[in-house]
């Protein structure tokens, strides 16, 4: 009660809910994970409150959770400790463009493709598309990435500035307007990705690209994974600059036909986009074709109009919807490992057979170029002999990533799901995220439990 | 006396050293920094003689400063404070290729020409190059770039794991293999530009690409620096995937001349390479050159030949070279700020107002896709008015940057010169930086006063 009291103070009273639909609106995201209630949610308009709130909070030694638009697939955003969840809604302007500097300023509720829409007029876009319509905040504070990231890196190599409430309720900028800097140790880094347990971010300026002269984009379908995955490696060597090079399984095409309406050949495929100029793309593509073909390619399909392509990257991105969809009841376990190239074929054999051992349903989709794939479990998280089955093939895909160098989560973050791999996969260096974490919010009150677990 | 007996316990006589010369060689930069002797020089062979060297250090406090091959430009491994210095000439191996992973690990003391010469004979380049044939490990420490970066990126978008020796002996890697990774907090960009302050690399795991298909070079002739500049915007405006675009002011084409043995028109200068496959270059080339004309360009003039593009880059990176061996006896002052690129014109001309009201000789260079430019200031470090005069020229380039979004620092790191300006540009993020530190280093013996003077 003293809490509220408090909060109320601060805000007004409409911003401030405790009603229980509300509540159980921000207990859960996209996960299998359990959900669980916050106390409170409150819809600041501006940094000053989000620091004020941050200080009630901290004086009164109450957990702190962020909420974008709940995407999470690790648990993330769960307030699985109760507290104060700040929902970021309100605050979705996008505050400045800057063309001549690729540059825009959002508030962190602004929605990719909120984003998109605002950019396209300026004839930029912003590369980071983890398919789903995440808010800016939440890619930010997950480290997102997706289709894209082959040719125009991650979350992480696009965030300029994030201005960020700490724990304490001092509002930092971890950087600045030019596109590098030699000056203070990299805070954009180190916030990018923290998910929530360094502070709140209340704006991010973040790098833009010009929407490319011309791309084309197709579909290569081969009799094998194996073969699949050999093309991608062949074509990463041949240096040719894919834009986009995803790995769809047969299963999976089956699903996305059956959600999207296509009729897309119902085989192991590589979905290809390429990007530049008319005459270097005729030659980059005529080049991936012949390697392609070596590496078993039966058909090569483009799509020519912006119609066509469309649809394409929609189906591809809606591929976890389809399955959802197309079985009702279910949720999803996704993971998310990601291994150097070389070892990638391995990890989805290797994946593969733990799949077809457990007699789950599962497909694959991947963002091959990266080394980074995701095995779509179906669980009825309501029978443990499947949740069960479902986590041992999750765990025996995370094991061989470490063992080969790869890390436990290429773009959905630790969360709740990630956290127990964490020593594993970070040795003593998880001690000194544990040592900054504890430097900074050194209540534990920020996202408690995620991330760097204290007692790891 | 007490640390060469503990040290002696840990390496043989001949790696450590209290020769004068060689306390000497070890006591300055490149820079104008006021040297300083290290009380004593070690030559560990590896990490785990590292991490002994440095337990000794903590229990003595003693400072550690690390060694590469003294390339700085503003005093970042000066050992002001005395101390161990830690070289790292002897650990110059190149550990593995992974050329299916675009990978290479390397020990701190390679060169960058050195791993320049091996990558060759896999078709693969890494492509940060600052010009001075650096250690890979100065060039983490400093998070240093150069003319590549405006396509490849910088030091940190290049580093995928380092193996640290943290300030209480524990060996960490800050990474993984895998293209990216949402896993954690990213000690890998904390890490990479933390000059020192934070623990000695002992292995690097660095990105490398392969070398680029096609690759054309040109110089674009302007009568004016304003419209150089210009010329810059608009072909970035364009999208144009330039490799490489450096502005070369007339006074400096002059110096190059004389050193290079060059006949460079002497006038306003952009350095142009692109990179790619030969339809696609050609059509990025027809239409740069369009943009170019413009803008006012009076000639471009392509290199045909590989001998005539490196001799274009070697002119090019021996710039500062140049006005040394054109000055003797001076020394030079190196200003390093970069800004969103439409602030670039007026702080050009900015600076170029104060460098003529000042008297001094100063060229400017630049990596103007970057926003980066530097003005070559040359100084007769035993002269204090020319002392004052040029500090106050780089001053009013900080504080112009400053102003308008930008960095006192894209390259050069903070060392000595940039420390003065480190709570301006940073605020309150300092104190989250020095409580880093703090945690990490907590007797502050790591490379003391860089980066985060505890006292700011």
């Amino acid at each position: 009660m003293k809490i509220l009291e408090a909060l109320k103070e601060i805000l007004p009273e409409e911003r401030v809910s405790t009603n229980h639909t509300v509540l159980e609106q921000h207990s859960s995201d996209e996960s299998y994970h359990t959900p669980h209630l916050p106390d409170v949610v409150l819809f600041p308009e501006n940094a000053e409150e989000v620091s004020r709130i941050v200080k009630v909070a901290d004086k009164l030694e109450v957990p702190v959770v962020s909420y974008g638009l709940g995407t999470s697939l690790e648990g993330s955003m769960i307030p699985h400790k109760g507290g104060i969840m700040i929902d970021f809604t309100l605050m979705n302007k996008i505050v400045e463009v800057r063309p001549e500097d690729f540059l825009v300023r959002v508030q962190p509720g602004v929605t990719r493709v909120q984003l998109e829409k605002e950019l396209r007029k300026y004839g930029l876009f912003f590369p980071v598309d983890p398919g789903a319509d995440a808010t800016l905040g939440g890619m930010a504070a997950t480290n997102a990435s997706g289709t894209t990231s082959v040719k125009y890196g991650i979350m992480r190599d696009n965030v300029r500035d994030l201005e960020v409430v700490l724990p304490n309720g001092t509002i930092i900028h971890t950087g600045n307007l030019a596109a590098k800097s030699s000056s203070g140790y990299h805070l954009n880094g180190l916030f990018v990705g923290s998910e929530g347990t360094l502070g709140c971010f209340t704006e991010l300026t973040l790098k833009v690209h010009g929407i490319p002269e011309y791309s084309m984009a197709g579909r290569a379908a081969f009799d094998s994974i194996d073969n699949a995955v050999a093309a991608v490696i062949s074509v990463l060597q041949a240096g040719i600059p894919v834009a986009r090079v995803e790995l769809v399984d047969e299963q999976s095409i089956r699903q996305i036909n059956a959600f999207s309406e296509t009729d897309y050949k119902e085989v192991p495929t590589l979905f290809f986009e390429f990007h530049g100029n008319e005459a270097g793309l005729e030659q980059d593509i005529a080049f991936t074709k012949e390697i392609v073909k070596d590496s078993g390619c039966k058909e090569f399909v483009f799509e020519s109009d912006t119609a066509g392509k469309k649809r394409l990257w929609e189906a591809r991105h809606n591929a976890a919807y389809a399955y959802l969809h197309g079985n009702p009841g279910k949720k999803q376990m996704v993971t998310d490992v990601c291994l150097p190239i070389s070892e990638l074929a391995g990890a989805i054999k290797d994946a593969r057979e733990a799949v077809d051992s457990s007699g789950l349903l599962g497909g694959i989709v991947g963002h091959v170029g990266d080394g980074n794939y995701h095995i779509l479990l179906m669980v009825d998280t309501e029978n443990p002999m499947e949740m069960e089955k479902a986590s041992e093939v999750n765990e025996q895909i995370v094991q061989y990533a470490l063992a080969r160098g790869g890390t436990c989560t290429g773009e959905h973050g630790v969360g709740i799901g990630k956290q127990k791999y964490q020593r594993k996969e970070h040795g003593e260096a998880l001690d000194v995220m544990q040592a900054i974490k504890a430097t900074i919010d050194p209540r534990g009150l920020f996202n408690p439990g995620k991330v760097v677990d204290m007692k790891s």
